[in-house]
């Protein structure tokens, strides 16, 4: 199925007087403050988010899983449902591998395909923590950190796979998670692990294409449960700085300890010139995957703030960071799901833009907290839904992409199309 | 120093163009979904929240404090304040004692004096946590819990003179946090302390008056660092149910482990008839006693959609909750910390009276979490700040009570009347 | 495989020397304390740990599963792992069911098959979280709290019939988990799904036979991470108490959120008489289901420390609880990670049992915490390894289990058996 | 009061059978394991903790402080106390200063009278985070990272002051914890606030004395609660590492979000050559400053087996860290608090050496997470208190100091001496 722009206009035209209005609103708002907002609505369509391949079927928790139909049974039909997302929303124009559960078969054919819906690959992600039926080697107690040379190897090859299938394809980074770690006090020399980690690390980046970056994530748990390889962002930042100039730190927003400043973390990688990408989701107690903006919307806020705000005063040359959503649809209808993340980022980058930095430098000069605060939740509280919408329509795309894909009635067409019990390879 | 009427119309009359056209535009936005303003900004006002006498002063933590200037020195002065912040947001119409750092001479001046400002007295608080100077017995090791019988007599006795200040005053309730608890593995008998405890509040409640009502406060550590006698809701509510139907549970949002659903046990609270006040504050990390919706405003609004809820549907008759706000000024000047307090909770309440709960009933019996979720966020991400203006305006307050503070040079007049260093009693 | 009494005398002989030494000391400095060492063996014997039956196989996570070999297939195979375990420890006398995985096919082969090993059934478990192939309704949004009454007749239902499984084996209690909650704001009515559940669980308790217990457990999160029904201690306590006096709470030791004290949970639920089951594990950061003893013994220790003074001083009549390991065996041996869980449980209790209740509870009157403490670490930190051998080695199991298994080549027995690839059933 | 060495004697006579045998049963046990007691004994011996001068009064919390008597009311006092200590327990051989708390008058003087009771000074301690009365510029908020560069400038001369105090003494460290940052999202410029950290810090070491250490502390929250400067080991060791060889990271205990791997930051901090120091302490919730080993005891062990670890196979030349208690003792006698603390250190210590490492190495590198466990807890269920006990005993100190303390009355001769209302500087 492929959403035509005149079902896409149709539906415009009904909500338009409405959004009209909206919009003219703020935007008389916002002039008047002297804020350009065609520059704004410029900066929002160009903010485009890569969806991972593995987000589009039904996820599941170590208890169950409860699938929904007309999943993706291919990598075309995964293609075609970032398409769907990007015809309705035109800031999802990219899609992110995971290798091996999307290896291409015909890569010619496969680009063309994504072409067909502006679509890019961004970074691609590799997979050393299952075993795959034809694997030598097991991953059950590490990949690139493991004690064993050869499986070290064997994850090592794997990673170089990876890039050759990403190379193919025109992606220019790989994103390396690791769930390697141990459950157990005792079980693993924490030193070795980190020294095979990084050993193993410096192989691959060397064999990397010069114009490729890699990302380096981190977790502080699960799979496993007592410690975690690359803990912590500083360990991240670590391997990286170890590593060379194209090696950076990946934040996941889930993947930190209770109440861990983020926005923080994200400051000082960028002051530091080394964030390279982002995975947005959201959580209440760990790495949830929820729906971006679900539970936290003012955290995303705060760390869009710190995002804006590095980038506009990019004086450590920190690269335009690699933004992903990474979340587990389990209850929710994946396309459904990613469409309510990206509406969120839109949103909270949108706040952003409307801080006004030079008032907020001078607060915090003046060491005058209230109104600091004052300055972020005066953005924060504006209701800048107008804005993103506009943004979207004038690119062509759903003034209400939520309300367009079911009115479009997309799942049932998918159902149809690929039946109730279509599964999506890797789940 | 008072605010006159006129210093706030002749602000409000600066600031009324750019209000009304906002507030015309929200206005016929809800109207045209058949939400009737009137009554919203009717509720809106009808809010009131008490203001702690103790929040006035510059906070402090264990490593040190640092004052402001101007602090009310008597109890006079602090009803006052209060005073100053009902004037510029006529939603602070009322002043929570705490004996014995107010205790009030002369009964009958202060109740006038209070009348003046259009101030009531809500919930009185007993202190068992510190040692009094003239004090007998010695609460380090707990009050009500206390294995000496002495102790625990004692502490009883100050809740019956906490009573009977706060009856001369026209309170209609007590609100007894206990710092009782443990630091070491092994120090206190759990069972007896919490017998003890469950001893001695049936001896307060049953000298009770007959119209007053007990709040029992729970908090999961500190000034304790191991165990509290009442840990959680289900302890307090324990207690409550086993001493009567006049015994509540009283929720600070400050006192819970990280990641505590809250809203769900203030809708338990509720379902059961028990919740019976609500101490409000914002944190990240434990009882940070934060600006009230400075950290997480939508877990603020989750809150509120939840009070909402169960006073509009009322079947376990819940008696109105008390409202207070309980946080720690050690950065802002107080009374700006209280206005920006104040603001949030209004305006968590207004976007929690914007929810479609009929709707919401409906998504929820639909099991259509995508539907469900945008609902919410309608409300939350609606910019009800014209609503809230407008409700205080049309009360005789400040369309922006922070502006005005700050253009009325309500801290400098203060520190002219009471002095640089003056210091509020009980800090 | 049967692990014949022959092989574990030879093996307790070899080790018999070192032993007898070890013990001789340990006695001798207890009886000096005027401590009965025959009656301590003697409670140590008695304590019986349930093993679950769906813990005898390798687990997994989201991530993936990386299997071992040589799980049983059946529900014969089951019970002859647990019975392997028995003959090894002698304190694992006792087989927990979980229907649908283990359902028996005749009865009275199963009864005659357990008793050949020893093993009593304990309670029975159902599961409403995860869709069975034949079954009408699915429980993606919930079981025993759904808003459709047919699921929540469904799910009756099937605790009826887990009941009557649990009747024809001998069991005398069911335990209810329920992963019922939701995972974003707004999608579930947190006071219907509450009542929706206190409504089903009357059903199901309404029809149970009457001399069986009912074990309600709680959990804060997981599978679902905004809100699960019985979140707390405290809600099921609530549930507990409206549904009569064979209604209990069942404690998970990885059912809490970060940092709770869950000893203090465990005295005031035995102070109400409400404990009824007490499933083992440790954890570092959610409900990790790691080996018992293997991150906090210290917290265990203590938790027995309560279960142990509860016991012996129980004037609220608190029934003997039903103890049982509830872990997910991901990277070790399964019988391994269960024979080294029943060992850390044993010493716990042991190490509970040297505690000078009459020296802590005069500590605690005469709030002197530096004794208080003294007197719990002495207990823990005395080497009891030797008591529980000799309570083992008494009972005719073996001085030191895993050598044993080791020795015995256990694993290897088994997977010669039934193969490399075999899978326990519901996993 | 001073302790004399007949009566330690006398003491440990009367307790001598018992502890002979006890000691005769471990050492006998240890031999034929071919662990060499008397090494063993000699590195326990070494192992000598820093009490700092803050810890020898009662502490308090925000809510309210219960002081105890016969606290040392000058320097010389707080080194008679750690006199008492070291005597008694023959591990406490050192005195860490707090600048302007102690403030030497006469060097000469008080440096004889360290040495007569055998003490050194240790890493001397700044203090940035309160005012003190004649101070010129407040540090409300910030010292080394302030906005204002008066304040920074007084920060750093305030460090120098520190330095050259500790010069005069014999310190050869300067311990920098900071309690700069921030409570409320936008107050403070996160990279502003580093780099002005880093600036400042550059400056204190460049003027640092050749043979002087820094040690930087980082916190993630307390006194503030948004946001702190150096709020994980990431930002110290970034800052240590920007700053030169002699700037290392300094770990409390305490000062982690809920469930850190603190072993793990150990280790990596280790192989990175950086760990400089380490505060001991103990907490459940945050930095609740309770007794060492009085809640995790098995944490501390894991850690010490790093630290055993680490400097047995230093093959990145990590200096010898420097080990101090800080903790906060509200509710036991500070003395008492301390004795505790350096036994549970001690025992840890102990245990940590007990080790197999080359077993342990072996069962990692075989991926056998059960031997990992066994191996550890065989190590840890030892009962080392006979090993600790003759260590001292040896080194002329007490069998059981806190025995010792309690029947030598040494509180009660200090109330006589000091008074019952008698206060530590700086409490």
């Amino acid at each position: 199925m492929r959403i035509d722009k005149n079902q896409i206009n149709t539906l415009n035209d009904k909500a338009l007087p409405d959004h009209r209005e909206s919009f003219e609103y703020i935007s008389h708002k916002l002039t008047a403050r002297d804020i350009p907002v065609a520059s704004l609505i410029e900066k929002i369509q160009s903010f485009q988010i890569a969806i991972p391949s593995w987000a589009l079927g039904t996820g599941g928790t170590r208890f169950g899983r409860f699938p929904g139909g007309g999943e993706p049974r291919t990598l075309e039909e995964k293609i075609d449902d970032v398409g769907l997302l990007h015809a309705l929303n035109a800031g999802s124009g990219a899609i992110s591998l995971h290798i091996p559960w999307d290896i291409p078969e015909n890569v010619a054919q496969i680009k063309a395909h994504a072409a067909s819906h502006n679509l890019l690959f961004d970074a691609v992600n590799s997979n050393t923590f299952q075993d795959q039926p034809e694997q030598q080697k097991s991953y059950k107690f590490g990949s690139l950190c493991h004690s064993d040379a050869d499986v070290r190897s064997q994850a090592v090859a794997h990673n170089m796979e990876v890039i050759r299938h990403g190379e193919a394809l025109g992606s220019k980074s790989l994103t390396v998670w690791l769930a390697d770690g141990s459950s157990f006090p005792g079980q693993m020399n924490f030193r070795k692990a980190l020294q095979r980690t990084l050993d193993s690390l410096r192989e691959i980046y060397a064999r990397m294409p010069e114009d490729w970056k890699m990302f380096i994530e981190y977790k502080p748990y699960e799979p496993y449960f007592y410690h975690t390889v690359i803990q912590d962002w500083g360990t991240s930042h670590l391997l990286a700085s170890q590593l060379g100039e194209r090696a950076f730190t990946l934040v996941d927003l889930g993947h930190h300890l209770p109440n861990t400043n983020i926005e923080q973390i994200v400051a000082t990688l960028m002051m530091q010139g080394k964030l390279g990408g982002f995975h947005f989701n959201d959580s209440k107690f760990g790495d949830d995957d929820l729906t971006v903006g679900a539970m936290k919307p003012y955290q995303l806020f705060l760390i869009f703030n710190e995002l804006v705000a590095g980038m506009e005063d990019n004086t450590s040359k920190n690269p335009y960071p690699a933004w992903m959503i990474d979340a587990s649809h389990n209850l929710k209808d994946p396309l459904e799901d990613l469409l309510q993340s990206v509406e969120a980022i839109q949103l909270a980058y949108a706040q952003a833009l409307l801080v006004d930095r030079k008032a907020l430098e001078n607060a915090r000069e003046d060491n005058d907290p209230v109104l600091a605060q004052e300055i972020l939740q005066r953005a924060f509280r504006t209701d800048v839904r107008p804005l993103v919408a506009e943004a979207r329509m004038e690119a062509g795309a759903a003034l209400d992409p939520l309300a367009a894909f079911r009115t479009l009635s997309v799942r049932e067409n998918l159902v149809r199309e690929r039946g109730k019990k279509s599964m999506a390879t890797g789940l």
